[in-house]
């Protein structure tokens, strides 16, 4: 089959690879129909997460089940299915509490020896604990499997986020970064019940997204400025929910700063750089608690899945690029220059 | 009045100072029946913290009303009364949701202008909000006396530090630090309904506190070596709840590598430090969240106070010296050398 490989940085290619096939009977082995590109993908890109040279890549996407082992129950062949960023058993004590990223059997796609997303098909470990089966009728349907494709990562990660910052009906929410992550978590505020969604940007194509998921107002400043700004929103107050989706120093910094006396920053921007951004000395006077990581978003998924098929929510216009498996390499280029958003790759 | 100063790092006097008067008409002022000193005073004492020479020092009180304010109506001349560490209006947007601390007319007890707790008498700002009526027949009864103290400041930050951790009932709870702050977390804990908690310590007179105050597991090892005895005790996962009650970057690091997957540190030590201590990838990739900071302890007292007056806790044993208001100096000094683990004043 045909997949993405990364060989060095700036070096995205596709090849000639094995199929995959079942060689574990809780294996499932699911032909992809819509991958993406994710934010994350572009620290490898970069050479900022280190890679082996041929390494797959790709850790979104949906399809249809195509073979599975002996010991799969949960799902079958022919089934349209969601897999999220991670696999995992679903049956370790982590994953009963809903926090499937620390699965004790969990891994993530490309990983050596795996498959990733970006490609024509995935060899899926625990099948049974990883994969959501998803309407078959969502076939043709481009808008709705864009949409359900959030669910594998920026959709789930986004309302980890809000759950993190501690969301609540009639918050006021501060969203730093406005990247599909940071307007997902926007959606997410909105669907928790925020009153008031603050979102720091300053890309017109990025805010106008932001405002359509629910944002009231629009802080184009940064740093500094934009804590000022923030401020004489909120009668000098800060938000009570600040959701951090950025993952550097400067962009944690701010989030603490914007963050009310006894507010939350729910944290989901990878952490880079030797600091953490943390003001410990303000979070501890003004009892600023911080939550989030990695989002456990297979444990989201029957929760949020509803809302995007009723279209209570929809998350599919964070995909503003859409490319075939071999347009790949052109997707991480848009993504890498900020010409693309968020690159939908379609099999 | 007689008072204690602070004018030099190590230099604690009791000098003869103005006697206090209503100022204000929300002001009251209390006579001083019982004060001590804090692990947090010890910063002013060794230097670590500034103090103008002369300044006033100690903020845990309870004593007397001898005068109120013509607007003060929650307490009246002759009733027994306990102060939390800061003084709050009551009234305010963050003293209406309970975070006292915050509180927009709040302030210290001995910040220069104002009275500390280490004295004969306090003039108290915002009374109303600020005291708590004790039974006054408490008065003669020196261990109820000194457990109703507690309530000013350990024993509430302890609720802190366990409520930041989410300490619930049946779990596991490893508690660093070994000061008045750590012990009362342990009594916290176990009255929130933690099943096993874990106390970091290896000073005998403070672990047999512990023990007392429902510690199941004693670990006398530090830094990796204690993360490794913790994670031996937990098979492999670390403590659902972890308090902090040091503030030092060792201590914090420690914090957070003790913490199973999905928990959370409740931090109430004064960081301490130009770093955090924090490692925010591994915070990131596990879901260890943070919350915590200087205790509004006023808001938990109405929560507190009954569980003290009955007996169900008794914080009274942090106290293991007492001296009179003119031996105040001797007790910095005897808890500066770890002689003493909390000191109590008895006027």
């Amino acid at each position: 089959m045909r997949a993405t490989t990364i060989h060095a940085p700036y070096d995205m290619r596709v090849e000639d690879v094995p199929d995959p096939s079942v060689q574990q009977p809780t294996d499932a082995v699911v032909r992809v129909l819509r991958a993406c590109i994710c934010g994350s993908d572009l620290w490898a890109y970069r050479g900022q997460a280190e890679r082996q040279p041929g390494q797959r890549i790709g850790h979104e996407f949906l399809g249809v089940v195509e073979q599975t082992g002996s010991e799969v129950t949960g799902v079958g062949t022919g089934d349209l299915v969601v897999a999220p960023f991670m696999w995992s058993d679903g049956v370790c004590d982590y994953c009963r509490e809903g926090l499937t990223t620390s699965c004790e059997h969990g891994g993530f796609w490309g990983s050596p020896g795996h498959d990733g997303g970006q490609g024509e098909a995935v060899r899926v470990p625990h099948a049974d604990g990883t994969l959501v089966k998803l309407p078959k009728d969502a076939v043709g349907d481009d808008r709705l499997l864009a949409a359900l494709l959030t669910l594998s990562d920026v959709l789930g990660t986004g309302h980890h986020a809000a759950l993190g910052a501690g969301v609540r009906p009639g918050a006021t929410v501060a969203v730093v970064g406005d990247g599909a992550v940071g307007l997902c978590a926007v959606l997410a505020a909105k669907r928790l019940g925020a009153e008031r969604i603050i979102t720091l940007g300053r890309h017109q194509a990025r805010t106008d997204i932001a405002r359509r998921f629910g944002a009231t107002d629009i802080v184009p400043e940064r740093g500094d400025a934009a804590v000022e700004a923030v401020r004489e929103l909120t009668r000098g107050q800060g938000a009570h929910s600040v959701i951090e989706a950025v993952g550097t120093e400067q962009s944690m910094h701010t989030a603490v700063h914007l963050t009310r006396d006894g507010g939350a920053i729910g944290f989901v921007g990878v952490p880079h750089g030797s600091q953490t951004g943390l003001d410990l000395g303000v979070m501890f006077n003004r009892n600023i608690a911080l939550r989030g990581g990695v989002a456990p978003v297979r444990a989201y998924i029957p929760e949020l899945l509803p809302d995007v098929l009723d279209g209570t929510i929809d998350p599919s216009p964070v995909f503003d690029m859409t490319v075939d498996l071999e347009g790949v390499p052109d997707g991480y280029k848009a993504m890498d220059e900020r010409v693309a958003l968020k690159v939908l790759v379609t099999n």
